[in-house]
């Protein structure tokens, strides 16, 4: 089934993407029950990047970028996108140009399973792309892909309308019908971390606070004075 | 001998420290006879990141992070938390909330041979962290680890109390009794540089400062005009 | 033949050099064909980092620098200094004493195929180091190489002589004798990207700028409305 | 959704899956149109491994084997169980134990995305395991994942009842609906090859065979006497 | 302090090392706790290698075995020889020579955190080496290192005297004092894996004999008869 | 200079490949001064893989084996095949066909810095290859590349008509004109290493016969009756 365009498939509200955007990889992550989360390999190109969208989904063939030019077409406001080679490759598929392209149509980033060039004018743009590499290596334009199609990227099976959320942390992926419910988990998270920041700042103790010493006894944990007594034993 | 807290451990003093804190990663690893220096994949989060404490150690489960909240309560002014995993893992154990609660103790960095997560808010508060990986992905609490024990991390074996250095080159130990006949030779190091750093800047030749020609001569080492003369042979 | 300094090479005019480093390594890879780019594990030690010069080339010893130091006087105003080791090694061979020899004596940067240290220092004085890894490993003076002799680095010829350019892409080498064609293909290129770049930026499409559309439906690119379609067929 | 057991789902008929595994994992991949192939890190742990079954998936905690328990009693003759951790992972969740357990049920192999272990025995009892390590690390039995719910493994998705095939070459996954029109393409394919077989092994080239020249000339393939005609350009 | 050979230390009686090497790598690491295991990168060079013995221990220079030549001679009747690099290096320090010296010595294998050679020799004088990888690549004879002082390889600190292990699940590590205790409850665990090896062949579950399935519902876990369940959820 | 096929090269003569290739890899390597050794990572399909031979090399795109196709025709008896991709690709380039194809013309081999796959015919057929990587995946035929130009591959510049050895340690590289004085040396290091076989067999010391002890002595090694010794200092 190589060489589909899927054209139109629903995409989450800008508005709630906004909502959900407010919070970290890390948290939403755990909101979501440590689910959705790509491989740390995909890095961010510079240090503060943040993205969030709706993912476009395109695969490409090794050292052949020619679906992300198809792409493009398909992407609108609030879009990010989401590319993975069919086999392995850190060829630099994406550049200064592809990005001026997206961004004229309000792409917020990409997210990809290779390499990316033009690292300094990406940079300089305020472009944000996560990927596996950094190289100049060019690509050809010989090969179709499929663009909108479900996609497994860096671990992660992501379905186009996906919600893609990046940042220093890296890449989590919340399912399209998850957003508000995560959103408001996420939220509930970052109170309670709230109140647990105040208090860890304060020198109160994490073993204390969550409630771990019974456990932890139970478990076995044994505290000794010092490492003599082990050897004493 | 797993589900160990040893509480009490010989320290370094601050001050000599501090002493030893003047010098770099590599200029301290030279000093001391180069030991002591943790595998290259440990990497700081953030540049410009530099720590320097005592060693407490703490070992954990693959996945499970629950021996560094158990560590924290044995931490104090000028330490530093050395991690590592009892088998290979890259999962964020480590994030904002347990930096808040090291640094209300006066915990000065952490090591950990796995990954670390919050990089933006860490990097925000200053806490530097030197890790394998930086990753999103949580952890559990379910198993023992040790607190305070020798630990191997990253190919080094480490002692609670040992001295930890870390910068933009990496992570090097000095074994506590050392510090300060480290800190002397990482001192007479520093000015015999100092002054080779003058005469390289100046122009004279390594090759002459540190008297190489006759031993290069010895060794066999042949200067040609141009490659053609090679040919001619 | 190990053991050899070669004395003399051509060297390509610093004014022919200056002309090609106004382009970057992504562009100039692409005007000569997509040849000469380093592997992509070559990375800057500080973003930003930009060089271009004469390659002096350099062969050591796994965890031996001796030959760095022999060939710093065979280097001169616009070089860059390319190493690489007999077999893969991570050590630190190169810091802030060698730089300042290099810097004395106005080579550009270092490109080497194994480990560099003080980078902190480095990234202050403003001399750019490509490498395959940071690391504070010292590195021991007993096994001669070759200065200038061609040099296998990062999986490409390096002959003395070529041209190095470099930047947060990474590391392409273009030869000797071909600098003035490349530069002016890089010229025509970047002209060309201009042009695109301003029509992409305004929305127009790649695929129709580049004229895609009819080898997209040849090879049998098919557009469908929804992936409601795929199913029903 | 952690903690889910799936207990029934449709399994392809093991009549089908012995006609597709006539043909090996290189053959199913190219006449399914090259998708379903796992990385190429997951490699059998011993030479001559084969394996085909329906897939029964299980997700598993990093260091964490329980869910394989629980997976057992849901497998049946001509099952081949996949597993994949949450983390990445290399602890050696599968030994000898567990590979007689399933054996008693029929199931005829194991792919799993971490480690194994007792590898002699298990060469020794020819239960076939594909794995990305070899280690004689246990794991605890402490955290839920799921078993039998769509799980992304190597890189690929896979449904329970898709059926796995697996050989020297690596594990390719063919989707439930899809073994027969897959087994018959395989025996087109094959029998294509069959006949070029013989003819290649004869001595006729493949450019002939195929009917590649025109179109490698149309792409500017030139051929030259030798490497002197070259430099003579 | 590097350039030390230790001549004496004590080692393990052989009738007990022979007792203990009944059981396998992976039996003894569970046996004792969990520890003692080298990083799964040290693999066999050879299928069905087998070796139990007294560590002699040998630190080395990157791409230098001078210390190998001098560790010969402190080996004995029943040793093997432990070697790790001073930094990571995979040239092949070892091969048929230094093998027919050892084996001449009555040492029954090599462990080695780098590459060996000669495989074919090796393979067939039965001389088993577990490395890091096979090279070819020559090594210098130039700096010194450390014999039998305590080593980290491979993730494991070793001292002389401790007893190695290693079969095709890798590398273990047993202290000294504590053979004849770890060979002790290797056999309990054996014996009680005996039975449940036959419970398991004849088709009883791990869930029922190890008793899982209080505690796993206690977790949480949840049947559901199909997939269509949970989306009616 | 893509799409290039240079059809006359000198190559060796067979007889002196077959006097050479009396010599494992590892001595050849040794004998020609350590130089020609592909990278580590390129292993053969099969225990006891061997295969000695004249160079025909051959350039080819990420995930595109045409140019293997072309080349085929280029080839004669005595040949081994040397690949690389022009930027790093793991997919399984060459199989079954093309080895029936080679064979039929007396090619000895393939050495590809990429994958290979049909693993299970070429060890039945006995074609050896020695390659980065096993995988299934298939490759397109839509890239030129060039046959018989100069090839980086696996780290080595190779010219066709260079003489390949390959065998279980690796692959070795002899230039045209270096073969006789190659083998020559081979022999040499052959009997010398005969005798010191037979006498480190009879449990003479390396040290002693290589004479070391004098020179360790000089560089400071130094031997303590035990490791109490170096603790009383």
């Amino acid at each position: 089934m190589s060489g589909i365009v899927v054209q139109s498939f629903e995409r989450t509200a800008l508005a709630d993407i906004t909502a959900l955007a407010e919070f970290g990889v890390a948290t939403i992550h755990e909101a979501q029950g440590r689910k959705g989360l790509l491989a740390c390999y995909m890095r961010p190109i510079y240090a503060g990047a943040q993205a969030a969208g709706n993912a476009v989904t395109v695969s490409v063939g090794p050292g052949d970028n020619w679906m992300i030019h198809v792409a493009v077409e398909q992407c609108r406001e609030g879009d990010v996108l989401v590319v993975a080679p069919t086999s392995p490759c850190d060829n630099g598929y994406f550049g200064e140009l592809l990005a001026c392209s997206l961004k004229s149509r309000g792409v917020r980033g990409l997210v990809i399973e290779a390499g990316c060039r033009d690292v300094k004018a990406l940079s300089e743009m305020n472009f944000p792309v996560w990927s596996r590499a950094v190289s100049a290596q060019g690509t050809v334009k010989e090969s179709l892909g499929d663009v909108n199609l479900p996609l497994v990227c860096a671990g992660q099976l992501i379905h186009p309308g996906d919600v893609v959320v990046a940042d220093d942390d890296g890449v989590v992926i919340v399912a399209r019908g998850e957003v508000r419910a995560v959103t408001a988990k996420s939220r509930e998270r970052e109170e309670k971390e709230a109140r647990n920041r105040e208090q860890l700042s304060n020198g109160q103790l994490g073993i204390d606070i969550y409630g771990m010493r019974a456990k932890l006894k139970e478990k076995g944990l044994r505290y000794v004075a010092s490492a003599d007594e082990l050897k004493a034993k």
